[in-house]
């Protein structure tokens, strides 16, 4: 009989959202009056921009039309975005990306879940801890972990804690690994790195050989000046480091689906013989045989946010979502709970009171104010006592989840 | 230094596809002034349908609206088109597939490509030669092979030849196999599978516990009476086999992105202890760990073609392409070629005259007739001597590419 991979048993019960899913229905079944705000899976509720809309329907009327009609795209993506990206995203803010370095895709999940195939199974890996979940499970995936610890730990996997004593800033390993997962901003913390902090990542990297995939998601949330909206404003970054970006929070796209990665020329790993491999070469030789390009209309509305009035919209929604980050914030300090992030990144990182376990407190916050946030625990060991709010909601549901958590979560 | 991925580096020097564009592209240069006809790549050229762009215009208005707007979809895809295609591929033919069964993708080159990553990396695998790439290539990929041999043939992989002696049908391995690639209408010789012919595949893999991995992207073209359609129509086959189905060529979408896999629900690999697991369990974790659904325009305009008005529309589209087959079948065989497949399939299968190799073909219709096909090598050893005509093109250029054929080519 058709042997299964193993690895997959390996991995612990429930990927953090369906988990919430469930208890969220089981709540609805028992409560179906109850009016839930969900402030947890980080799901943009705003209508798709006009100027995204109207490309998108420009792109669908040339495809009903014989002479504009596309069939098969590039894998890589349309030279007309690629190019728009190269220029507004990196060229325009002195950062050298090439349009033939990036890679288009239909999700940033996708990208970051695939990107660990083209490195050898036996590669060693960092991730901190909290973390975004794909990140480890897709290791689990390919073999190169243990089983979990209790806590939910994989062996083999080399964990990074972000902890407020060192400010959500996981430190460079002390033993070699070959490719280091870093996300700002942060997901879940909502942290920042600096320059300086990000130097060292590079620092290291450099000195080590190790690759930093890193994940820029949420870049166009920063708000205050002097932080890095890219890994490659740091010098050396080229040698070493992957860039993933993703139009699903920055411009509405969460079921649209574009994002992109990108791989400079200069990125190298090693074979088993120890000689210099492209990694460039390596992703698109992944890319055009298991993609096979991201949606026509779809690349054509990523293309219109770098038109003026796509400009313009992308900004608009961007500080709503950072007005209801504010808010939150806010809200939460008032009561006396102690918050992390939330000013250059959309998620609100909160300590859980009175010393209450992730779980309990998501549990609590449901019921008394029937609020879904997303427990802490569920990004990792470090992430207990803690709990993410995302600002991805309607302003008067925010503000609603705000009134209800200090008037009902308190005693 | 990182270490890559070596399996990568087993890989034959070129896609096949990218080959061919290498070539045209030196003619190109060389004859800038030549007028390609390309019956190449196999992508389709009709305008996307009406009642298709309409509800993909519908969907875009709806995410431009408070109301209407969506997010994140579920990953395995919207309720409402996993019922439409189990209402209206299967359940109307008499087939059993539940429409959580169904998952939907971004296309079937990226589903028959993920799909190995499910099963052991010490999994055998079985593909006809000749055969679609992707096949081949994921599995190099995820080091199921050793090298190639200087036919291109895979050290590890178990080739079943399939020969002008044969019927270009593939036979039942004699050495046990953990899965087995099967493609009907076949893709590239455009060969059908009859009903007694897919149940010797059932009963071997029921037999021997070999799982098929069963590509239906074609059966739309199916144009005679009692081919089966889908392999479910075999019994016991819901017990044994995955099966692909794509939206690219039936409907127009090579652009727009869209295809599904059916996965039953009784479908079990074995694990390591040899204790049965159920793979769609296992897919369906793959799928919401690595792909965060398909485009919801995408999904809504792949919903339209069960329509009354889509269906319509698309029926004259394939009955369009299969004129274009017959007229190439037609043209060949007046010049004196032996044709196969185009009766069923969007393919014709060509021997290639006066025992000329695939590629001198291949660069011998390039340069007396500028016509672009496939070379029938490029799809693996038993390829050799054969040629792939594409029936997806312009009427014009399809007469005009039998009449440069037959004018330019004798002699």
């Amino acid at each position: 009989m058709a042997r299964i991979n193993d690895h997959y048993l390996k991995l612990a019960a429930g990927y953090l959202f369906p988990e919430i899913g469930r208890r969220v229905r089981l709540f609805q079944g028992e409560n179906p009056d109850a009016e839930l705000i969900r402030l947890g899976i980080g799901d943009v509720v705003l209508p798709l921009s006009p100027a995204i809309c109207d490309a998108m329907h420009r792109a669908i009327d040339e495809l009903g039309t014989e002479e504009g009609f596309r069939g098969y795209g590039p894998e890589q993506g349309y030279p007309f975005l690629r190019e728009a990206i190269a220029e507004h995203e990196f060229k325009r803010n002195g950062i050298h990306v090439d349009a033939d370095e990036i890679f288009v895709s239909d999700g940033s999940k996708c990208d970051s879940g695939n990107i660990q195939e083209i490195f050898a199974t036996a590669a060693k890996i960092a991730v901190p801890d909290p973390v975004y979940p794909v990140y480890v499970d897709t290791n689990v995936m390919a073999g190169r972990t243990g089983m979990p610890d209790a806590e939910g730990r994989y062996a083999g996997i080399h964990y990074l804690p972000c902890t407020e004593e060192n400010g959500f800033l996981p430190k460079v390993p002390s033993e070699p690994v070959d490719l280091v997962y870093l996300c700002f901003p942060n997901n879940p913390t909502g942290t920042v790195a600096s320059a300086a902090a990000l130097k060292e990542w590079v620092d290291y990297a450099r000195e080590t050989g190790a690759v930093l995939l890193y994940d820029a998601a949420y870049e166009a949330f920063i708000a205050e000046e002097g932080i890095p909206h890219s890994i490659y404003e740091i010098p050396g970054a080229r040698e070493v480091a992957i860039e993933f970006r993703s139009f699903s929070k920055k411009a509405g796209f969460t079921g649209v689906r574009c994002a992109y990665i990108v791989i400079p020329k200069e990125l190298r790993g090693t074979d088993a013989k120890g000689q210099p491999v492209e990694i460039h070469g390596l992703w698109s030789r992944r890319h055009s045989t298991k993609f096979n390009g991201a949606s026509y209309p779809v690349q054509a509305g990523a293309a219109a946010i770098y038109t003026p009035e796509g400009e313009a919209e992308v900004r608009s929604h961007i500080e709503y979502y950072m007005t209801n980050a504010k808010i939150i914030r806010d809200g939460l300090t008032q009561i006396g709970m102690e918050t992390f992030g939330g000013v250059n990144a959309p998620y609100v990182w909160a300590k859980t009171p009175q010393g209450k376990s992730s779980w309990e407190f998501f549990d609590e916050l449901l019921n008394k104010a029937q609020v879904v946030g997303t427990p802490g625990a569920g990004f990792g060991a470090h992430g207990e006592g803690y709990f993410r709010l995302s600002a991805f909601g309607k302003r008067e549901q925010v503000e609603e989840a705000v009134t209800r958590i200090r008037d009902r979560m308190i005693g």
